[in-house]
Parts: C-alpha cells; structure tokens; sequence
C-alpha cells in the first residue's frame, strides 16, 4: 500500500498519543502531515514517514481530516481558532474532555463551518493499534461513515455512538470509572491477604483467574437491568458477606472505604425492597441515589 | 469408576452447596453419604446417588473424610459437638466465615483429635465443578495431601494456601471483594451512560470487552508491587480524569460514592508523594491508610 491510495491525515499534537496516532496513520498508508504547538526537534522519533508542516494554517491545508490531540478542548480551541479559512475540513477532536466540552466545541465548529466529530480512545499510546484498542465517536452520521475508513487505521474496534457528540467522552470516564473500580478492588483484596504476610504473587494469579470468571459473568448478572429484573446470589445473603469484608479490613488495618461503600449501598438497597434480587440491583440506588 | 475406586466422602448440610458438593462426589465416583440437621424429604433430589444416613453419628462413621457445609461455624460446631468419638476424622469446613473462625474452629478440633482443613469455594452451586472452580485449603499438608485426590472431585482449580486455616476465608472475602468491586463500577458506569438514555444492551457489550482488557492489564499493573515500583500513566495524569469522573457522576445525578473514594485515595497516594506513579502505588494508602 502506497500513500497515494488512502486519504491524507493532518495530525495536530504530538504528545505520545499523537505521536501513536500519527505512526498507526503512516504505517496505514495515509499521506500524514503533523504540527506541534511547542517546538519541535528536527530528529524527534515521533514525526518518522510523516510530513512536518511549517504552520498550522499549512497542517490544515495538507488534508480533509484533521485529528487533534492537545492537551485540552482550550487548548484545541486556540489552536483552530489561530486558523484562517477551515471550511470543508472535518475535525475529530481526540482530545480528552467532559460531553459538555465536546458539544461545546461542536457548536463552535458548525459556527465556523467545521466538519466536526468527537472521539475517545481507550487504551494507552503504546497499545494504540492493537486488537484491544476501543475507539469511540459521535457526530453526524454521514462525516463519520465517510472518515470511517481514515479512523479504522487506528485499529481495534471502532464504534459510532450516534450523533451526540458529547457521548465518546461519557463512554470514556465511564470506561475509566469500570477499570479504576476494578484496580481499586484487586488492590484492596491484595492488601487484605498482605496483612498475612502474603506476596503480591501470591494472590495475584487466583486473583485474575478469577476476575476472568467475574468478567464472564456479566451477560449473566446484567441481562435483566433493563427490565428491572436481577437474578443471582441475593442481596440478603450477600450482605453478611460484605459485612465480613469490612470487619476483615477494618481487623487488619486496611483502608476501608470501598468495603463502606459497598455495604451502604447495599443496605440501600435493601431498604428499598430488594433483599430477593441480586447484585445489579444496586443499579437502582446507582442511578438515583437520593429517592429513599 | 464404581463406587469402590474411591475413598468414601460424608458430607453434612444439603442447602443448595452442600447438594452440589454431593452430587459432585457422587458423579466422581465416591460412596457419599449425607445428613442433614433438619427433617429431610426422601424424595429430596439433592441426595440422589448418595446414602442417607439416619443419624450424625451414622454419618460421620460411614467415612474418613467429613466435608461440612452448614450455614455458619456456630452450627457446625453444634452439630459435631453433639458427636461421640471422632478420632481419626478429617473434618473439611467448607462453612463460610471469618478466618478467626476458621483458627478457633481448628483448635476446637485439635482439642478432640480431630483432623482439620479449611477450605473456601468460590463458585456458585450451580457452577460447581465446571473449570472456573476456584476452592482454597489451609491446614497441615500432610492431611491436605492425603484428601486432595477426594477434593479433586469438586472439579476446577484447587489450591493449598498452607498451614493457616484462617487463608481460604481470607482469600474468599478479598476475592468476593474484588468481584463487588468490578460489579460496583461497571454498574456506577452502567448509571453514568444511563443518564443519556442509553440502555444497558447498549453500554455492557463495550464494558465487558472493556473490562477484559482490564484484567489482561493486572500482571503489568502489579508486577512491581512487591517491590514498592508503580509503572503505567501516572496518578498525577489520572487524577484529573477521576476529577472529570466525579463531575460527571454529580451533573447527571448519579450516586457519586465510587469516584469520591477513588478521588480520595488518589489525592492520598498524590499526598505520600506518589503523583509520579501508576495506579498501583494505591496499594500503599489501601495497605497502611493512617499513616498521614
């Protein structure tokens, strides 16, 4: 695959996830044109097969898409706003940022005659472009199935959330909420079992294991949320066990606020009629925390 | 395999795991037999296969090996307590409880020249024996030597801790912690994208990919933790993202106890001068959360 065969890119940012993006756009094939707000070194890895544009206005003019990822939307602003004529370029903002931010910047984009969609991308610049990356955009439907093809060189699986463009950035604290959630617990189970002295090594192997097999079961847990039906192990049951966990934190002096708010959540529920359901009842004091 | 190959197993409790643990001794070929404290139906399917003994002491006689199963350590040790010589007996607890329980339960049982192993079951009844099987042993090794090819019966990966009997409750309650955790925060992520209308079919698929890509990330998250190092982005970058994760969950109305927490320990690990550490450098404000 030639350059010449794919859509030109122009890549605003390179930061090391700019710098990713821009070697998963070269290596794609796409003739790709980069430009950093801050001074660029002449043998800077980063910019390798790719065009370094001596302006931004020059950046801009090298390709239909332009990818930005600077620090922030401020950031991102400025740095369209110094433009000159950017009618007919589209702009997929890769910059992290709240949904409110995202629809912002859009709204300032269609006031400018901008093409504009948001994306997310979840996984680290190293692992940009492995199977595991999840990328997420939102936008009018017809600029993303028409960049669609651009996009896809950032590999992974690729999702089009609809038209709200503030959506990516919801998904993508979500997501980050998911995995903090899930670090947060392993790390709390590993110092309950260090308190006996225990290598990280130790748990660490039954611990993913078995985090493996809660993993498989989340089709099962959540396959009623919708319906307001929660199958499985009921809270009732559940409760003395969550109970047990914040009695072992609180014996072997490990932090226990997640055991806290575990239980109260639970005992939420409970409150509100669901002793009988399962675990992903907890949905419903989630969701609406303050109606008891 | 006929009855005979095998060394015969009591089990005592037929709730819903101890008929597991029958059915599943039972399928492996061992001569099973089974008492329970309240009246029983003989058309119970639970003891199917097995043999019904009329009395606890019937019971415990018919088999060298007595796996227990009973609602907590205080009815276990009513039940054994009302036996008359049990010399020679391995007593297995599979009852859930604390790890205290399971340390004051062995000297009880040393006290009688009982033989005792602690074990904890992490599966549900209905999974019992599948591959996914996780159980944990804590006692002298020799017993667990000597009854392990027994214990095989209950199918998946089985694990001797050591001599603590106090372990296997220890793991259980942390790896039950972990799975709460994970569930918390893919259910509080579940909240946040609900607050677009969006329903859980739409949001879990991504979670669930999400959330195995998460657990593939544990070895790297952890491998220096033993050794007090903490790759991977750091708290200093991560903390404005659970900033963004809070102010997302209070302007849509969500339960806000999961990121506060996180924001918390963060802001903590950030405060004992871990801003340029990954995630995992939690572990030190989790292990030992007074020392600031």
């Amino acid at each position: 695959m030639t350059a010449g065969d794919r859509s030109p890119v122009t890549v605003i940012g390179l930061g090391p996830m700019g710098s990713a993006l821009t070697r998963a756009f070269v290596d794609a094939g796409h003739r790709t044109t980069v430009w950093h707000r801050s001074h660029q070194r002449p043998d800077e890895p980063a910019a390798n097969g790719a065009i370094r544009a001596a302006t931004l206005v020059e950046a801009v003019s090298a390709s239909p898409m332009v990818v930005v990822r600077v620090v922030d939307h401020r950031a991102m602003r400025e740095i369209v706003n110094s433009l000159g004529d950017t009618t007919g370029r589209v702009l997929v903002n890769l910059t992290a940022g709240t949904a409110e931010e995202a629809r912002d910047t859009a709204s300032w984009a269609a006031s400018r005659g901008v093409g504009y969609l948001d994306g997310a991308i979840l996984t680290t610049a190293e692992e940009l472009g492995a199977d595991t990356t999840l990328t997420f955009y939102g936008g009018p439907k017809e600029l993303y199935q028409e960049h669609e093809p651009t996009l896809a060189a950032l590999g992974g699986t690729c999702t089009y959330l609809g038209d709200d463009v503030g959506l990516p950035a919801l998904y993508e604290v979500a997501l980050l909420g998911v995995m903090w959630s899930a670090w947060a617990g392993l790390l709390h189970g590993l110092s309950l079992v260090s308190t006996e002295h225990l290598a990280a090594t130790d748990f660490l192997p039954h611990a993913t294991r078995w985090l493996r097999r809660v993993v498989g079961s989340v089709p099962e847990l959540t396959a009623g949320v919708d319906l307001g039906e929660y199958p499985g192990t009921t809270l009732g049951h559940q409760a003395v066990v969550v109970e047990r966990l914040l009695a072992a934190s609180r014996a072997g002096g490990v932090d226990d606020g997640l055991p806290r708010f575990l239980l109260a959540r639970v005992e939420q529920a409970i409150r509100r009629g669901h002793a009988g359901d399962g675990f992903a009842s907890l949905i419903e004091v989630l969701r609406d925390p303050h109606s008891d």
